[in-house]
């Protein structure tokens, strides 16, 4: 990460670790929220809140509260999601439920979720309606964006509208709402801060379909994980769909055998369906429709009647989340 | 339950009907909490807060949507706690995971959660902050004290103090809460709605203890679960505590050797519990600290600088849960 992005992550950094250490008994409800908070993280979501409240405002410190709160929400998501996803590791280290046990990531999560809300009050009082109700529509939506998730983990026949609205829920309404909190706190007016809201929701589906894309063709060199991982885990994200659509009815066969396959080598499997990807040209229809997004996502950013240097910011921030290589 | 309590129950199941008819997809996480809102309840806690409303403002349906926040929220809490618990049956039906699933009754508790707060903003822009406030303080201390009765349950030595605030956390605050919200949104003063708060807690605290004993000692004719359910589980209640204080060693080792006898049939563990109970005077006990924070319940009452016939209904309420056999 890069640029005016960076100079707000020590901040957030040093507040998450303050909030965490003011946390007292029972240490087995506070305990996996430190640890939650240790694991560390982009801390995307706060800049963001940080970010758009400069935009409006220098003394942006203001928005620090309730950036913070978004990212304790994202990381109070993250821990039920763990549950329910049966993931072992986060970040390369435990996650909550397996380090501790599922009924405190249940209770640990849930005493977060109130903590995210005690910090999004953290606004001067004609702010905190907007705030809060901008915060409750989002949590809403991500909640529902989880479900159909898990939703789709049992369907055969997902189309790529219900893909993009699932990851728009799941994903990218908490991006655009931190971005929305932020200019509110700004004192942005109601159009600026919803082109912000738009940007960020634009934004964020093409940051996730290049999650998608990266996951299968990222260079195994600067990866963070394993490369491949969604096809090992038939996960349904957009290239997979993508292919199924498009392909004829051998390659639909061949693609569905591949995943069927429960004896099959990881890396064998991995190669063959990157294959079949290639010969239908996933990368570049996943590239086209990211870029349909990142579109839709400038074109908010260009109305918002702010000066152009004001912009600049988010137009880095955009480029280096859309050429990051992990 | 009788009196003025009762004028409020219709408006309460009629307008908690009406959300979970509003709610649309996905069904996976909405179903549960239309099923949850029709398992019923006393709704003692919305009641609360239409009364406390009503002390101050005769108009008290404006306390309406935090009344049903603060009932949604207590909802929330019992389908996150029966996972926890492993309950399989509340009010005699299902719990929500076990007739769903665990993934299902963690998400759809969560947005439960977010719904209670999307209903306690629904409150004039001037009690919006000491709502949200008195809200965010209570939900960590009831997710604090649901942390503590689990781990009590791994303990061997809980003292009758932490049993005492464990159930003002687990049980009293959102009784509490829901008294100082309805008093807030009616107007009143801080020490006016301070007082309803410390009536609410203690009488909470009460009215657990009053459970503990009715788990114990109820008519089977009248109680509408299993008499005895307590010692058959091991709860560790106010009786089995302050048995295990005041018993004497003889005593004390045979209370323990029925908790640790797996064959025992049921019915002869209540009794013999039971019996021991008996010979130590443990109702006497139970009814006089049940005694003191009713009296104590009652001082704040007093103290309220309002009319008494404006306090008759929350003496009429506080005899009835007193006296109340299920």
């Amino acid at each position: 990460m890069q640029g005016n992005y960076n100079k707000y992550i020590p901040l957030i950094e040093e507040n998450l670790k303050e909030l965490g250490d003011n946390f007292s008994k029972p240490a087995e409800l506070y305990d996996p929220i430190e640890y939650t908070f240790s694991l560390g993280g982009k801390r995307l979501r706060p800049a963001l809140v940080l970010m758009a409240c400069e935009m409006f405002d220098e003394d942006f410190e203001k928005a620090l509260p309730p950036a913070l709160g978004i990212e304790v929400f994202h990381n109070f998501t993250l821990i039920h999601d763990d549950i329910m996803d049966r993931a072992p590791l986060r970040r390369g280290k435990e996650t909550v439920y397996k380090k501790w046990n599922t009924n405190i990531a249940i209770l640990s999560g849930d005493v977060m979720f109130v903590k995210a809300y005690e910090l999004l009050s953290q606004v001067p009082d004609k702010y905190l309606r907007p705030v809060i109700e901008v915060f409750n529509k989002t949590a809403v939506e991500v909640c529902e964006g989880q479900q159909l998730d898990m939703n789709f983990e049992e369907r055969d026949n997902v189309s790529i509208d219900e893909y993009l609205h699932m990851i728009e829920l799941k994903t990218s309404v908490l991006l655009a709402a931190g971005l929305k909190v932020g200019a509110i706190i700004g004192g942005a007016s109601e159009s600026q801060s919803q082109h912000l809201y738009e940007f960020g929701k634009n934004l964020g589906i093409a940051f996730q379909l290049q999650d998608d894309l990266l996951d299968t063709y990222a260079d195994p060199e600067k990866f963070g994980k394993q490369v491949g991982g969604d096809i090992v885990a038939n996960k349904k994200t957009f290239l997979i769909l993508k292919a199924m659509e498009v392909a004829e009815k051998k390659e639909n066969k061949q693609l569905r055998q591949l995943m069927n396959h429960p004896g099959i080598d990881k890396n064998e499997k991995v190669n063959q369906v990157r294959e079949i990807f290639d010969r239908l040209n996933i990368s570049k229809y996943t590239k086209s429709m990211l870029g349909r997004f990142h579109k839709e996502a400038f074109h908010h950013l260009e109305q918002l009647d702010i000066k152009q240097e004001k912009k600049q910011p988010l137009y880095d921030l955009a480029d280096m989340l859309m050429t990051r290589e992990k």
